[in-house]
């Protein structure tokens, strides 16, 4: 038999324990995976974590934390740019709108939700069923347990689990370095290894004011990993697409991921205008256009990826294989006699003659402004919060409420410059998906271009101040009827609209797609078992791999970088933008261990929403920080392979030695390894 | 009578004697004009200048120099950011391509065309009718003046004119600043004012390997102009689009713009990212970046304008009372019945159907790479050549095929690595507009994704050197044919789709159209004589206007900027780039008077292709060199104002200062100021 390959985002209640065993020999204990899941931690904003002190210490990626960053930096005080270090616990800054969910339990509830969809043969009553019985368990769990608690759908439709949460939102900034240290190399060395980023940061869970005290953390590893060692990677990978079927991937390929390349493109040109403006626009611009560069890198290699005829003809060979698997199961077993490939190829041409007005009014790319979204909120709430918790908008049930309202009510600071040229190009982005007569464009611009436009809105509206967004919330129906500010307004003229969007594509794609993909799924799992885990959906998975180089071009890369690596770089690089290290490392050069290994790579499976993901060695220590893939993992997304791709970590001892040497962060190492 | 505005890209052969004496009391003398035709310089590579010296001196903008600024660099020679200065005639350098044409005469041969083409019912037989009379005339013209010699459309179809020019090939670089002074605040002041840039470069033109001496020149004035001065701009603006009917321009706005930026924006995000890559990749890809930047610009304030209803509104009265104005004459006028706007209308529904797939296939953005553009000539020249001159594809007609070799046989460098990343991103941005399955995709891709594709068709072609380009271009259709160069094996494999979406083109937009305005043409004449000059078509055009100041959110603009207020910015930006004035200017900012003024604007109507025009006062002399317009002026393709409108030229005394006091040009400034 084949040696299976390291493939693979494991659910936590499903882990791979006797693949572990086959393979590695190694048997994944009840308490290793209890450790694995309480002491992990997500980011709502998007991201990975993990507890690595008793007093609620968390590290993570300085790319995670930069939304924290760049929310408490203000002109003239750059965190995200210069770093931060608090030099007691009553220095460590508190973020505005930080939330972090520590996963407490999954529980498996998909006969509950079929049953109560089961028999409804039209897709809107099907899709109100299953929104309302899906609102059900969450509220009486919440009740039940004062858990946030999230239903998770998983297999594209194949199952349904509730998972449970403990909720931090009182979370402190320790410790970030330099962004010239953290993202050395930048958009260059995105995606690509060798690497050498200090990719991290601390934060602080507190509780009553006082730090937390988690029931689980990582302990720091005293050594990292050397070659071929087992690692774990446990985090949140956010979205992968593997067991979509050809005609979704072809329908990503033609139309959602140009879509999208178009749509970061302009954004990314207009943020590196803006940015280029001056220094102060710099500092206000940086971290939503190291987002969309990112994003546009990430989503390039996806279609680099769906290009690749080799790579569809590979998802063409599975899918036949699927479905010649049980020919005489296929059909009988749907209830309904129906085809689910073919139902799926039939819903993506459905999808087609409105995916762009979906994509621009409902999910909002043709309003690229937290005001919007603000205003958007408000509206929503006047008309939502009346009705039972099951019957509203997924968003507005109760047990998202108290999320909601958090980033709602974030004090962090807006900029009316930065809002406005957002703002701009992306209603300009809309008027040229649609066309200048659309009566989409006509009403969102309103008589004027849209630069005109960005202007009299921003001009026009007071949702900056949080007081005005909580005296619309709390006046309810008649506040937001009443109110003249222009973004509610624009918010109010565009709802009837977005939310007919909305119910089309629930009707005509997700649910439609969701029944199919259930069908699928009872193939698949009738053929291979549960032994291929679901797609990634942004919730907590267990990936394990080996720590391995790799081949390029005849050459042999390194399993690991060195700091002294990292100044080669920078030297040959001329200290050029974005290879000019920050003055810190420069000066300290000599203080530094140049062996000291910086960045690592290994086989294990990960993706977008991995970035700050605790890398664990078979004791369950931490050993390091994953933060990126190179550019042959980006066809990870549907598929995996090992022969190139990696994914890459800031090496444990790295960090350690640098919070040392270069920053005098002794008493934070401290806390990290228990001595000196 | 109201007094009319300064609108006008007027002809040479047509100018506007009678509005200057009325307005400006000026009298515009023949003498004046033929100087103003012969001392004027057209860039071919797309720009303008003018004859500032006996001795064949040339001055234009820096940024019409780049191209061959980038060409005469090389690893470790970067003339286009570090400036160059010959401090002698030996020293000069030859340009590798650059063809400077000089306009001689102007024959208007519209009846001659027109005769030819009458009476042909059939799109496609009236197009090549029309494209074998305009070929004779032009053979005609060159064997009988030697001149090279173009034909002109004017008015979309409403006139043809026979342009006959003198050619300069032998041209050398004597000076050009360096690039942070030249294209001080790069992309962020771009279109904008106040400006501060020394965007000059001075040529020589040769001939017998001796300084040419040019029939005539233009005196560089010992004074700049004051406010409110008449001014003169004598150069060739590339494109307007105002005499468009309402239906071409909203097709503009929904189809063309749309397409035209997110291309851009591609190419941009791409060239960004390769010049990131280290300081050689940042050289190399330096001018293609700073090209799409500016289109990028421009093309958004296109599309500004177009989404502003208020010159929608504008554009759809001037078309309802032009065709209100003769409205028993409208359709007897015509020869087939036919309702000329409508026809536009309807064409418009065509070209919609394959404007894209044109673009990319025979225009040649899907193939973005200088090596594409020669496979494609060798591989076609092998088809035309053979046949009679006026039956050739336009661009093979013995008129400009001595211009065509001279660019084929350029011995300016290319880089493999820039050309492939060039056309990997042009390949993937086929891919996006056609989908992954489309035979166009399917054909140019040949079984890989569009990463491994640019990669194969880099190392697979000599088309790098010279010599193998003439050896096909040589060998004729034998050679061709058994060539098994992968850039020639692509450019023959797409060669017939290519034509075929050319043909079509041809026949469904081109000839209908032109036949469409010429009776729009008609209307226009008998209503407005020709007062209206036609649309830009980069020939030599003359405008004026006054030299002036503007307001903008209440704030006075003055007429022009200065030295000191060049300094004050730069210190306001932190000297960061784009504002990182060179250290010759910060060393030697106490040599200078920093009242000099740099900048200054005027109301004349200028568009892309006037860069480097000559600004001539009422005497004749040059007292600046236009290089820019503000951001207002960015909807002069469709309509003027000047209210806010201006272009911007940077000021002769300027140049005459830095030359002097910073870059020791003594020489040079007394060729064109006659003294020390």
């Amino acid at each position: 038999m084949p040696v299976r390959s390291d493939e693979g985002m494991f659910l936590l209640n499903d882990p791979p324990k006797k693949l572990l065993h086959e393979k590695y020999q190694f048997d994944l204990t009840d308490a290793w995976l209890e450790r694995a899941m309480k002491a992990n931690v997500r980011f709502n904003s998007g991201g990975s974590g993990g507890f690595v002190s008793a007093d609620g210490l968390i590290v993570t990626n300085h790319h995670i934390a930069a939304d924290a960053l760049q929310k408490l930096s203000k002109p003239g005080l750059d965190l995200y740019h210069d770093g931060f270090f608090a030099k007691s616990r009553a220095d460590e800054l508190k973020c505005p709108d930080l939330e972090l969910n520590v996963l407490q339990s999954i529980e498996d509830v998909t006969d509950r939700v079929n049953k109560a969809v089961d028999g409804q043969l039209d897709p809107a009553r099907a899709f109100l069923a299953r929104r309302a019985v899906m609102g059900d368990i969450e509220k009486e769990s919440l009740a039940k347990t004062g858990f946030r608690s999230d239903m998770v759908t998983l297999y594209q439709g194949g199952a349904y689990h509730l998972y449970r949460y403990k909720k931090y939102t009182d979370v402190r900034l320790v410790f970030a370095p330099e962004y010239n240290v953290a993202g050395f190399g930048g958009d260059v060395d995105n995606f690509e290894y060798p690497r050498h980023g200090l990719d991290v940061a601390f934060f602080r869970a507190y509780e009553n004011d006082r730090p937390a005290k988690p029931a689980h953390f990582f302990k720091w590893a005293e050594v990292g990993p050397a070659e071929n060692d087992l690692v774990f990677v446990t985090g949140h990978p956010g979205t992968t697409n593997r067991l979509e079927t050809l005609a979704k991937l072809k329908h990503r390929r033609d139309f959602t991921l140009p879509y999208t390349l178009y749509r970061l493109r302009t954004l990314e040109a207009a943020l590196t205008q803006y940015g280029n403006g001056g220094p102060e626009e710099f500092r206000q611009a940086a971290t939503d256009l190291h987002r969309v560069a990112n994003a546009r890198k990430a989503f390039g290699g996806q279609l680099q990826g769906l290009l690749d005829p080799k790579i569809v003809a590979e998802k063409d060979r599975q899918e036949r294989e699927l479905q010649g698997s049980t020919p005489q199961v296929v059909f009988p077993l749907s209830p309904r006699q129906f085809h689910p490939w073919r139902t799926i190829e039939e819903v993506q041409v459905k999808y087609r003659a409105f995916e762009r007005e979906h994509a621009l009014l409902e999910t909002g790319h043709g309003f690229f402004s937290e005001l919007f979204t603000v205003a958007r909120h408000c509206v929503r709430m006047a008309d939502e919060l009346p009705k039972k918790s099951a019957d509203r908008l997924r968003e507005y049930r109760d047990s998202n409420l108290e999320s909601l309202k958090f980033q709602l009510y974030s004090p962090a600071p807006l900029y009316p410059d930065l809002e406005r040229a957002k703002l701009q190009t992306s209603l300009t982005f809309l008027a040229e998906n649609l066309g200048g007569e659309h009566p989409l464009t006509v009403l969102v611009l309103a008589g004027k271009n849209s630069a005109a436009r960005a202007e009299e809105l921003i001009a026009g509206t007071k949702l900056f101040a949080v007081e005005e967004r909580k005296k619309l919330v709390d006046g309810g129906k008649a506040a937001v009827d009443a109110s003249t500010d222009a973004m509610i307004v624009l918010a109010k003229a565009v709802d009837a609209e977005a939310r007919k969007l909305r119910k089309r594509f629930e009707e005509e794609v997700e649910e439609p797609e969701r029944q199919a993909y259930a069908e699928i799924a009872k193939v698949r799992f009738q053929s291979l078992g549960k032994s291929v885990p679901p797609d990634a959906t942004f919730t907590l998975r267990l990936a394990f791999g080996t720590v391995k180089g790799y081949e390029v071009g005849g050459e042999k890369l390194p399993f690991h970088t060195t700091f002294g690596g990292a100044f080669k770089r920078a030297e040959a690089m001329k200290n050029r933008e974005p290879f000019d290290l920050p003055t810190r490392w420069l000066d300290g050069k000599a203080k530094l261990d140049l062996d000291t290994p910086f960045n690592f790579v290994s086989t294990a499976d990960t993706i977008g929403g991995n970035s700050g993901s605790p890398v664990l060695n078979r004791a369950g220590e931490l050993v390091g920080i994953n933060f990126d893939r190179n550019r042959h993992g980006l066809v990870r997304n549907f598929v995996y392979t090992d022969v190139q791709a990696r994914h890459v970590a800031v090496h444990g001892r790295a960090v350690v030695e640098a919070l040392r040497k270069l920053y005098g962060a002794e008493a934070l190492v401290t806390e990290l390894i228990g001595k000196e």
